[in-house]
């Protein structure tokens, strides 16, 4: 008799100690019997198979204290009654015969029997129409089954993904959840609480706490199946995909009717991956140089290398350049060389401004003299199809240690040091927001925005073709560089997500780190062998892993800007109470929409405050929040409403609405704005201001001028602003600041 | 024996004529029976209850061929099991019996009986059941049902909201969906096509077409369903609220299982609507006047009624000026009188300038000179709590047949007339684009931003409290006015969204109209007593009216303010054919997905235009689409890639990516452009085309040069310009253009 354990105690199993946690996080608990699984893995790779029989994968299962129905082979009715009365009832009959495969032509199966009565029956009449049907056939008996069903029908899951590795996969199941896709992931192993988080995750949670007079689901059984799951697959690389499709939850537990499991024993690539400390050291010669090179110089106009040295010179570069020439002794003052082996003393960064053809040959040289790192804004490596080009590149980066950027990229801007290593124009309005971004494209439209809109940056950086140095390369460097307070990033894809989530669920911790995902809508078909594999809409696993890293997405080019401009001018809040202060009743209405369209809490307004307001505003205007100081005031209730909005410890952000009007003129409001945050910033207050202004023209002065002085504005926006406030309370969540 | 009919027979029962279609289109076909309806519903009024019993919603259902499950009474155990045997298997028998109001307790309900036999030992049972639970009840027989299931359950419904009178609602039932929230509403009754268009507009509506083997459902009976309930309460407006859930959707057909009617006799308040010529009449008058009274003109500096006169002298208005003053005998320049009845001849047009407290007295006058509108500037009506003194004033109006615009509110501008009937600055850039707003605070921010991008407009208007005028009534006028090609309006409510779904239907086909609602997510709880009641969130049925009225609705103030500005731009494309030329790769990615995002189709490239695209561009560019033409391309790239754009008949819309280099600078860019547009359009051919433009801040010159030659463009940005693209396509799709 093959019955083998019951479902409560498979559930409540206590796990033993986990693998190595994700991210740094304590692991969530769950181990399991690696020595069983390993040895049906083994079987499965023997006979050359890539999936896993259903028996199998309920004996993997049983490995890792993931519930499945009972089930036990009987051989005789009595038998039979007897697994079925405790396993419980109804239960699914089946016969049990190597001769014969499709059980139910056979006569071979029975479901929902309620009593040992009807099992008895079953059993002998299940016997019966076998031996009818295939004379010759050895009857082994008849399995017994638990037969699952009620509750609420979930689906878990794993998958690899090409970029992010290990997932687990938690949805609802059913019809409707196959066609609205309602599914989340997370990087395997999880870290403690991330399975639970996923039960939130979902767009159907609220199913999960019990609607319409259901009970709610046995949230820890769940939730500890999802942590089996995940440390199963961490445990077994070669477990490329997996389905528990469907899991019944209930307010007693979990079991999973069906499992599914798709193996790939090919070993993966290894990914180059220096350490942290070795990362920085190279990064910070790369991107603070005291000596560069310019391989190709020129004094040619028009020339790309011509550009770099201008720009190199014109940017008010203080350290020293190296023009490198073939034939030139110098170039635009600077002495030139023939190769970079013929400089005298060290040389941190080398900028390529050759010809892809000749760029192997100068890399060896860079390479030679000892170099750490190579910009090379050359074109016509992987972009144009010449991979095997790149590769070469990248074999002679590693061979002498060089990390590289680029190939295809516009160069780099790092303005504390005043470097503007690129052939497009100088940018010298220096601030906090280091920018980065995939395209050359892109980032032309952030030097463009950033000297327009007055944005300080740091750094702004072509990653290009990326064949070494990544987003989490800067990550890394900027996580350290006590000039930026921001990361932008704008990529189209991510070469090794996993390390970039590594590193950014770290850094974020530190500094906002804010993504432009492109690419994101144009998912097309992955084939996938699994369920879970094909929910598995790539777009939405940056989403969630973007979530569990404590990323901020943005959503459009617009956004990662504003949001680079305006986050690190705002101080963190201390707290979710968000009040909006106006004096246009229109305005606050779109700006209450704005909150709750970028997850922000509109304080609800406590009586005495409430009365507090009253004081300054019209009988008829409104307190409550918004707060309507109403359009015909003066600068005075502005002041007035904004100090006690400040003041008041219960209130942590403030976001004005502001109505042009002669007796309140926009640079007088935007005077008074400052004055009171100034006054209050001297007391030790200090809490994020954000303002849409609506007026005739001089609003946009009004918005400049605030904005300056730390008080993010923007003239016919009511959704901006908020915007920007939502983007930093994102990051303080995301960072447990709040 | 009360055996009524078969399911087949009423769904399948031919409708006779309906009643009056909803906005013009021809109606659906649905007649009910009402005098049956009228019976019943006399009985409940009677009654004094605000509920139908399910019995008589059972009758209201057969009335108007609405299935329901089949049922009769049996008094014997053959009748019971006849009946059954008719209706088909299985069926439900339930004890009848006045004494007996807890049937279950009684032992007197049996479900899932699947055969003559056990219907015949069912009826036994259950009459010896309840004998036995209450000797004394009169048994008067057993309720034999057809037991309904399977294929999918969905809602049908109907509510009346206070703005749009009867809707109906169709979304998924169970537990997801009211979860979800997954429903879509209409107006009801419903034109011809509307119903069957209800199945395809929920987020799940891939359920219906079968997934995972399921059958697709009867789309026909489906909808023919929803018609009838159209029908229903278009016949009946004192059915308030009507639920059919759960309806079993199959492919045989549909059968609503539960019924529940809920009814209002309570009259509804007739609305003051005049006739559409009448309309007409008065707002051209008050629009466009010939002469203008100002009530309460001032030469003092810094009065409301002195800067009404400024804005009406300096604006330019040619038109006659009549200042109303008690005690001038001029103010600036214009002779002034006491009241406007000693003026001399008509007045098209009174605004006020006055406090709250005069303005009766004086419409009083206005209204016995025969002024058709007055501009009512003051505060301290209703929005102050002066309901009274609103009332009022709607009274006197309707008493002299006066036209009322606000009262609170800045005025208006009509810039063809250089009319500039406002307290606020003057304006004007003259234009095609007509806007309006609730509030002042964004009729100051359109005043503003207008200005600023130099968008000309027709006319700003601001509607304020709305005592009288409002968006329909300025639809209506724009709807004719020969100077406005495009209506943008800002509102919170809409006082008759039902008028203004009419109007914006019937003006949409001609105009674009782009609407702003604010509050959007305020949605607060609604008391509802029937479930579909309960699933109306007041913004989704503004979401499905809008589109059912093809009124593109804008989800920020810079969106309403960016597409009334662009729309007007772009010529009506022809079809749904959209390219993309780009410079830059990653403007490329970023603008395909601002495609997806605003429901643009990227053309799929043909062959034969691919190898053309590919003639003009670099062998390691990208043709398909984008088309990727690299970024160190000369003008004449671009210049050809276009062309073939515009000439190739099979693309009827072109967006393009512009990446700043030296080679192609950004203002011969924008010049290559405009020359190759206008070499097309001298040849006929006229297609919308918009632009992203990323590079330093020269950029900045050349999409504003563009934009005044016809192409919306925009720095920095690849989502803003695809966003007015995909309102112009919205708007045509929605006017029926392609």
């Amino acid at each position: 008799m093959a019955y083998e354990k019951t479902v409560e105690g498979q559930i409540r199993r206590e796990a033993k100690s986990g693998g190595g946690g994700y991210g740094g996080s304590a692991p969530a608990k769950a181990a399991g019997d690696k020595t069983a699984v390993r040895r049906i893995l083994d079987q499965v790779r023997a006979e050359g198979r890539d999936a896993l029989t259903a028996p199998e994968g309920k004996l993997v299962c049983d490995a890792y204290g993931i519930a499945v129905p009972k089930e036990g082979v009987a051989a005789t009715a009595a038998d039979a009654a007897k697994l079925a009365q405790d396993m419980g009832f109804p239960v699914v009959l089946k016969i049990v015969s190597p001769e014969i495969l499709h059980k139910t032509e056979a006569g071979g199966v029975l479901v929902g029997l309620r009593s040992a009565a009807e099992v008895e029956r079953g059993f002998v009449t299940i016997m019966a129409n076998a031996a009818k049907h295939n004379p010759q056939a050895r009857l082994l008996g008849v399995q017994v089954q638990q037969m699952i069903g009620g509750g609420q029908e979930v689906i878990i899951g794993a998958v690899t993904d090409p970029s992010f590795g290990k997932l687990v996969a938690f949805g609802l199941g059913g019809i409707l959840v196959e066609v609205l896709k309602d599914v989340t992931f997370r990087l395997a192993p999880l870290a403690q609480g991330e399975a639970l988080s996923m039960l939130d995750s979902i767009q159907a949670a609220e199913v999960l706490k019990g609607v319409r007079g259901a009970e709610p689901v046995d949230r820890a059984a769940l939730s500890a199946m999802i942590e089996r799951v995940s440390q199963l697959i961490a445990d077994f690389p070669e477990i490329a995909e997996m389905d528990l499709n469907p899991v019944f939850a209930s307010a007693k537990g979990a079991v999973a009717a069906d499992v599914r499991i798709v193996v790939d024993f090919a070993p993966q690539p290894e990914r180059f991956r220096p350490s942290q400390d070795e990362i920085v050291r190279q990064m910070n010669r790369i991107m603070r140089p005291a000596t560069v090179a310019v391989i190709g110089a020129s004094s040619e106009d028009r020339k790309i290398g011509n550009s770099v040295m201008k720009n190199l010179i014109n940017g008010g570069y203080q350290g020293k350049i190296y023009p490198i020439h073939p034939k030139a002794d110098e170039i635009m003052g600077c002495k030139a060389y023939k190769s970079v082996l013929d400089v005298p003393g060290d040389i941190d960064v080398a900028v390529f401004a050759i010809p892809a053809k000749l760029v192997a040959q100068a890399l060896v040289e860079v390479g030679k003299k000892g170099i750490p790192g190579a910009v090379l804004i050359p074109s016509g490596f992987a972009e144009t199809g010449n991979v095997e080009g790149q590769t070469e590149l990248v074999r002679i980066a590693r061979q002498y240690n060089i990390r590289l950027m680029g190939p295809n990229i516009y160069g780099f801007y790092y303005t504390p040091k005043n470097l503007c290593a690129t052939f497009c124009t100088a940018y010298d309005v220096k601030g906090k927001a280091a920018l980065s971004s995939q395209s050359g494209g892109i980032g032309m439209a952030i030097i463009g925005f950033s000297r327009s809109a007055g944005m300080g940056v740091s750094a702004i950086v072509g990653l290009g073709n990326k064949s070494d140095i990544d987003e989490d390369d800067l990550l890394t460097f900027f996580e350290q560089d006590e000039n930026t307070e921001i990361i932008a990033q704008h990529f189209e894809d991510l070469k090794d997500g996993r390390s970039f989530a590594e590193v950014a669920r770290r850094v974020s911790k530190k500094k906002p780190v804010v993504v432009l995902k492109a690419g994101r809508t144009s998912l097309g078909a992955r084939a996938a062998s699994s369920h879970t594999g094909a929910l598995a809409g790539n777009d939405k696993i940056y989403d969630d892993v973007f979530k569990q890293a404590g990323v901020i997405r943005a959503r459009s080019l617009r956004d990662l800007l504003e949001f680079a401009r305006g986050i690190p001018k705002l101080p963190t809040p201390q707290g979710e109470n968000v009040v909006i202060i106006t004096g246009a009743g229109g305005s606050g209405v779109l700006l209450s929409d704005a909150c709750v369209d970028n997850g922000l809490s509109l304080m609800t307004m406590p009586a005495d405050l409430d009365a507090a307001f009253r004081k300054f505003i019209p009988p008829f205007g409104a307190a409550g929040n918004p707060v309507d100081i109403t359009g015909g005031e003066p600068p005075a209730t502005y002041a007035n409403t904004i100090r006690l909005g400040l003041e008041d410890p219960r209130i942590h952000a403030i976001i004005l609405g502001y109505w042009h009007t002669i007796i309140t003129p926009p640079m007088v409001f935007a005077k008074l704005v400052i004055e009171v945050k100034e006054e209050m910033k001297a007391k030790g207050i200090e809490k994020p201001i954000v303002a849409s202004l609506a007026g005739d023209v001089e609003v946009e002065e009004a918005a400049e001028y605030l904005y300056r002085h730390g008080v993010p504005s923007y003239a016919y926006s009511t959704e901006i602003p908020v915007a920007v406030l939502g983007a930093k309370y994102k990051w303080a969540r995301g960072a447990g600041l709040i």
